[in-house]
């Protein structure tokens, strides 16, 4: 598998010069990425395409293909899959689509493809794929218009359009990717081939993806469960529901299983189940940066009541409990705020406090035994200065050790938040987003507990 | 209370050239933002500021004061008070705080405070407020950093910070306020007032709140009650959970009240409640622009087959229910797509959907007899084209007449994001947030129906 990730050499069997087309849109994507390796462009109707040499066969290129991107119509894919396995390329993405979404002829072709692919020993990702990339080799095999940036989430999706939309909302969230796969009708290479790939994969700090079906159940479960020892796993497994199963069928051409059969796997093997794109990348974000929580007892420390008062409903929600502050930790928190403060947690340490308020509550919370997860809320109100803040919940996370979540309310505020995100903190606009990102660190900790892996190394603070 | 809004002359008492104090940001808010009435400063400690003359009592000030800005330390309030009431002034907000929040003597203090509103027949807002915006009106009588666009979502808040954590939430989404009321410890004007003036309001299509506590149930019941017959009403009142009725207790100093009598309230009177800060301004949005749903069957439109999943998905823990699309509309639909649509609803029609399937499928759907609603979701793929899908979004919901949301999956798009906003159409980049707006459409029109109200003026479409 490690070749569809660091190919030293990649061939685009249906280029093209057509401006918009796919075979286009990839080409421009593996330039102007900076993709290290050698590219070769296949296509019988050009003899060179933006000044570079085109073949009328893979078999024709002058060098060994790692991996070959097809792109052709869907009826050409099987015979240009044989030329591969004649090439003696072993790793194949296959974007063209008109395979097993698309009714009986559409499934009978997926089988040949198969066939071909399996008498040939070739690993291959699709059909009916976006494509594949890999952001820290700088190599974008996908039509997807933009690239995500490099980082410590590997992701996987069975819908290319939640592909494209991930890389938009990924750019503007400022997250990154060690690897990036539309896994299309995985008829080869599946969620299970996948998973357990990424579990042994170094760049991979948690294992997130999007999906509506598997057909093999039970191989996906033992992937999950010998991966989830390893690292942690977020899946959004859409189709929950009655019509939203049947629209999940509909769409992907495979039945979507039983959802509750999904779910009771999902338990079994620690994975966290997001119900939303922003739970999924939120989860996903703490769960490859920060430590897991592996004890009961939340602190909200804010300077927005109204926010803390959130915060809280939603923590309970989701059975993520508060720590009962002891008289100590009361005192210290005292000694450093007006006594119009909560006295309680969520430590509400009122509309004007300033950042050495933060800091010393921070200290007192980082202190506290009876605290094992911080999550800190700041509103702007007149004494906020956000980058400070910034700093010492830094500061706090790095000293205590404890699993930490910011919350900058409503606020755009690039200059924080890329501080707290390059340091490996989720900071989220709103306090329930916050909270989920907490929430998946309590449920990771539990897991490893419940398994006794504790000792397992854990995501490490950048 | 129409004097808050629309004040002619407004006095800051403990106006100060002090940058960053309070009493400074507020006369830069009142100067900066283009106020057309009156602003007098009053301040025994200087002779001007900023050129402007500036008075040693309110008594002094040289012409009637229609609004009085407090922001003198809580001592001293009581007795700007009293020369407010000589002043004959009717109206003022009391910014200061040191009242009910603070502990036994700031309830004393907040007692005697409205005795003396009340012997002189002043009405105020506040103590603990961070002020009054009525943006229409260029009116930002507050010390918010940011003054919020002006439209049609009347909005208050009993916490300061969730204030300015929603004017800047506002000013990123792009939606705007008929009137901003920070109403803090509510000692005079309180929830019960500020909806009844709300609802005769003809700036304000739709309420919208957030509360933690009321000292007024049964007044608050029958102003909701009244004002739900006339528009929509849309409330987040936090401390749901036992631990965060309790943080919220000792957040205002109120006691949160049953969340469970609060909940059998909202539903009598209609109000859609929401959990989050996303939740209450999606529903805002969508109630003060689209018409109520007044049937059961929604339709949704969508370029990426995931995101059509994960919206029923959502829609279907909602109780929100799809439409079953008759022989008629898929025969229609079937037309303008390739076989490989869904041949359902959710209507997918497939990633390489154009603007004119847009427009084709589109047209089917406003057709529907059986389609009540319409959710249309476009994700960036080679052929989509946001701006021209916008526009026949558009297009449906004029020639439909049926409540219409969009959700541009995970993309930032200002141009279409615009178009529509301007238009009314509430936009998402999350699917389960359009689901959300497209639910609290439903909720009304449940309620209009069932109170047999369906004749009522709704929203237009601007």
């Amino acid at each position: 598998m490690d070749i569809f990730f660091r190919p030293k050499s990649v061939a685009v069997i249906g280029a093209t010069p057509s401006s918009g087309k796919i075979g286009n849109i990839i080409i421009e994507n593996l330039l102007g990425e900076g993709y290290k390796g050698k590219i070769y462009f296949v296509n019988p109707n050009y003899k060179e395409i933006l000044g570079i040499p085109c073949y009328s066969s893979v078999i024709d290129c002058p060098g060994p293909v790692d991996m070959a991107v097809i792109v052709v119509p869907a009826l050409l894919v099987p015979d240009v899959m044989e030329q591969v396995g004649k090439k003696g390329t072993k790793a194949a993405t296959v974007i063209s689509a008109g395979f097993s979404e698309g009714g009986e002829e559409g499934k009978e072709r997926e089988k040949a493809l198969s066939e071909i692919a399996d008498r040939y020993g070739i690993r291959f990702v699709g059909p009916n794929s976006l494509g594949v990339i890999s952001p820290h080799y700088n190599l974008n095999a996908s039509f997807a218009r933009a690239s995500p940036m490099a980082g410590p989430i590997a992701f996987f999706s069975q819908s290319g359009a939640f592909c494209t939309a991930a890389i938009e909302y990924s750019l503007g969230e400022m997250f990154g990717f060690s690897a990036f796969v539309s896994s299309g009708n995985k008829a080869n290479i599946d969620d299970a081939d996948l998973v357990t790939y990424f579990a042994k994969d170094a760049k991979s700090k948690c294992i997130a993806a999007y999906m509506e079906s598997t057909r093999r159940g039970k191989d996906l479960f033992k992937a999950l469960d010998k991966a989830s020892k390893k690292k942690p796993i977020v899946i959004l497994k859409a189709g929950r529901s009655k019509r939203g199963a049947k629209a999940a069928s509909s769409h992907t051409g495979a039945l979507a299983g039983s959802d509750a059969s999904f779910d009771a796997v999902f338990k079994q093997t620690g994975v966290y189940r997001a119900k939303t794109m922003f739970e999924l990348f939120d989860a996903a974000q703490a769960l490859a940066h920060q430590p897991p929580m592996v004890e009961d007892g939340i602190a909200i420390v804010t300077n927005a009541g109204g926010m803390g008062v959130i915060a809280t409903d939603c923590a309970e929600d989701l059975g993520l409990e508060l720590s009962e502050l002891s008289k100590t930790t009361l005192d210290e928190i005292g000694k450093v705020c007006p006594p119009t403060w909560s006295w309680g947690n969520p430590v509400d340490i009122i509309g004007d406090a300033d950042t050495a308020r933060y800091a010393n509550v921070l200290k007192a919370v980082g202190q506290a035994p009876e605290v094992k997860g911080i999550m800190v809320i700041a509103a702007r109100q007149a004494a906020t200065n956000l980058y400070e803040i910034a700093k010492w919940i830094a500061i706090t996370a790095k000293l205590s050790g404890k699993p930490t979540v910011a919350c900058f309310a409503g606020i755009e505020n690039p200059e924080s938040e890329n501080f707290l995100d390059s340091r490996g903190i989720p900071v989220m606009p709103v306090p329930e987003r916050a909270v989920t990102a907490l929430h998946a660190l309590r449920v990771r900790g539990k897991y490893l507990s419940t398994k006794g892996l504790l000792d397992t190394p854990q995501p490490n603070r950048s």
